[in-house]
């Protein structure tokens, strides 16, 4: 389109272009009006209003998050490229200047990928198709020599179990259920595939299969495999697993139609002994109520295909922001605010394990928790949950706040929060998760092309300014 | 992140896992009971629901786009691309088997880029630096020699206003005010910087200058150059505009502060005789109310230097599609449902104008009109405006339909609807714009980059969901 505010502009319409900009005027007269009032409701509107000019102007999110990428590019908790992460993130944080800045150890597992896998389609004539691939996270190797079996495909897990005692003897199981598109938030359609991908492995293993090849988690028809984690249980010994792209899926399926095809599958990922890591905290001491704490936080590990951006870099620098945001505004918090990058998420939630048994021990009370961990998209809000025997009194004030987040376009909605902070729920606060625009996540989630430049700087700072926004507000109201 | 549903994946918690699957069935029971039952909302809700079904399985948006924007690459008003975009757009409205498909006549200005401009800053001993830069459409050339002159860098046409009468005598004038970038929306920027590129050129003019170079309209810093259409006003002979990439306007305007600058500008675009080209109609007869009108429509031609794929090939498409969605799901409507590409909006409207000429003269009466022209982003809802006769009463009654647009994220405000459906207006219907995210707009608008690649297949399948939602609205319940 041309313009919404000066709709027509030739010779003709110079009386259209001088109402629009007379609109415009009375527009900035209104507003100026409206935080120029005294009561309360008012100034917190105009602080807001602060918070957003800072996070579009002067925010940092986006020139961390492009060095964090960077310097921690393939951030699996447990490598030298998550140490380099926690070694930035805890620097750009002394910056900040806030009252102190540590880190918290956790013992994290340490699975490595190996060599590039090498996931084929075996054709006759010592000829093979070439599939796009990744071993799953935890997922064991093949061995050196690779395993080759003839391929049987289906639709989830339920089949499996379904079929008789050593149904799979032999075979490499191919899962290739999609994730429902029908589905309008995107959450909901992985949620109804991912069983697949954490539990096919050792569903198929039940019934004699020796490999697993994953159809991957995405909405979207294109060549990237993405990564995951699986998860062993049952007492069948674990099998490798893999996940191929949604493209290879598709014409893997069409072959099948046709003919029996076989598979040669080499993965020489293992999982070495723990190492220890970190959460990397900063806090900012309440003048009022310092016990009160109001924690912003992501994750800092990524899985190491690529840069983590969305997946949770963006959280990580938004959380970060918070915190210079509401420092360049010259803001004296009366409750403790508290920013953690959690390490670990990805294939161990070690380390949101570690800071809850260290809070519940010492009988901290978190008022509120905020995590971002959906992608660093346009923000629409957030979601909220809590303990049973506080969170509707809770959920009903933050509901107050609505009018002043709604100019925003941010909404208030009951649901999760995130893996991270889901141990505080016995605290008795509210566990927050900043809600996106999730239509594209599952292009780059668990990708090598979730990197920087998937990241738009605004809708970025956007979702920082939520976050020091819903800050701003848990600090000054509380929630008696 | 790893999960919302599934939010844990590993042995210990299996317990989430399955809690969280419960939780989804419990959903999917929920919905099912709500579609089930019989009262009018619930069929409304459940035919929402239908057309998101087929809009995200089986649209066609964005297969079309994908052809549009590569037959129909740089079709401004005029041009070889735009008849190829016209022919192409009519053979794919014919294969919906709608009542008719038509071509619609107008006269359309016909302005060429000419050879690819040359605008250099100019440096001791015969070098120079050379600025990503594009013509402004309708600009004239500066004939073939160019023009050589110094720099006088401005914040916006009131500086000019104020400088005496030959002022910049000899000079080119640098429009370097940025977009506001602390405007939530998008559009609101634009709206305020929008006028250096449109009377920059005619304001300098009176003042003696001799060409214009305008920062790019974006709230980007990048390398891309912004065009878009000038007007000359007002007594001047026109001189030739050009716009920088905003990276190039913030190393001029930072060179200029330290010394006087001249830059050389070359460009050999023109204003050739009119064309005749066409609106392309198709038309789905009603059958209680054929004389009633809805209208979904988007503007078919482009810029010339990018592939128009946001701006606007993403709202034609959706257009098209509104009326391939409702034929899949076997629907007949009860009012006549009219899809019109309109020609032109760039840089004369003169599509609209002859659109508008045609219905008001047969006395048609547009019961509604809805137009997408923000980019093909995830849409957030319609703006409506109309009649001050009709309007209020008009959109207090499509407020009762946001129970039904809510599951899907939409929103109904007062506002602007789109340039092309503005002529409308006196028929007395309701006026509507497509309203989306609109962060990323301007990182694409007019520019070479404005391609498929930037257009996410389900944002923009949802905006054609949205809008057949609506249609399916009006045809169903009319707005008496």
């Amino acid at each position: 389109m041309k313009e919404v505010f000066l709709p027509r502009l030739r010779n003709k319409n110079q009386n259209v272009l001088q109402k629009s900009l007379f609109v415009s005027l009375f527009c900035v007269a209104t507003t100026l009006t409206l935080y120029s009032q005294g009561p309360p409701q008012d100034k917190d509107a105009m602080f807001l209003r602060r918070i957003y000019d800072v996070a579009l102007t002067e925010g940092k999110s986006y020139a961390w998050l492009s060095e964090l990428t960077t310097v921690g590019f393939g951030r699996l908790a447990g490598s030298p490229a998550a140490a380099a992460a926690v070694k930035y993130t805890q620097e750009m944080l002394d910056g900040v200047g806030v009252d102190s800045v540590w880190l918290q150890p956790c013992r994290v597992p340490r699975w490595v990928r190996g060599e590039k896998e090498q996931v084929r389609i075996v054709l006759p004539g010592k000829k093979f198709i070439e599939l796009n691939a990744f071993a799953l996270g935890n997922s064991v190797g093949t061995g050196a020599q690779g395993i080759t079996a003839p391929v049987v495909e289906v639709s989830g897990l339920e089949e499996v179990e379904a079929m008789q005692e050593g149904a799979l003897l032999g075979k490499i199981v191919f899962y290739n259920r999609p994730m429902d598109s029908r589905q309008i938030n995107t959450f909901h359609a992985y949620g109804g595939a991912v069983d697949q991908r954490v539990y096919g492995a050792s569903r198929a293993a039940e019934k004699g299969a020796i490999g697993v090849v994953v159809r991957s988690m995405t909405t979207s028809l294109d060549d990237h495999p993405h990564t995951g984690s699986l998860a062993y249980i049952g007492p069948s010994d674990p099998i490798p697993a893999v996940a191929i792209s949604t493209m290879d899926a598709e014409e893997l399926s069409k072959m099948l139609k046709k003919e029996a095809v076989s598979i040669f599958m080499r993965t020489t990922c293992e999982t070495l002994p723990d190492e220890v890591s970190f959460n990397v905290i900063a806090e900012w001491r309440g003048s009022e109520f310092p016990e009160q704490i109001i924690l912003v936080g992501g994750h800092l590990d990524s899985w190491d295909v690529g840069g983590g951006a969305h997946d949770d870099g963006s959280g990580c620098v938004q959380s970060m922001d918070v915190l210079h945001i509401l420092k360049q505004l010259g803001y004296q918090p009366k409750r403790t605010i508290r920013c953690v990058l959690f390490m670990n998420e990805e294939n161990g939630l070690m380390g949101g394990r570690a800071y809850w048994k260290a809070s519940n021990e010492r009988e901290e009370y978190h008022l509120a928790a905020i995590e971002a961990d959906r992608g660093g998209f346009s923000p629409r809000g957030f979601t909220a949950e809590g303990h049973e025997s506080t969170f509707p009194k809770n959920f009903r004030k933050i509901n107050e706040w609505l009018p002043l987040l709604e100019p925003y376009g941010l909404n208030l909605r009951m649901g999760g929060s995130g893996a991270d902070i889901s141990g505080l729920k016995d605290q008795k606060g509210l566990l927050l998760g900043l809600d996106v625009d999730n239509q594209r996540y599952f292009d780059f989630h668990h990708t090598a092309v979730d990197v920087i430049d998937a990241v738009n700087k605004r809708e970025l700072q956007l979702g920082a300014a939520a976050m020091a926004s819903m800050v701003y507000l848990f600090d000054h109201y509380g929630l008696e």
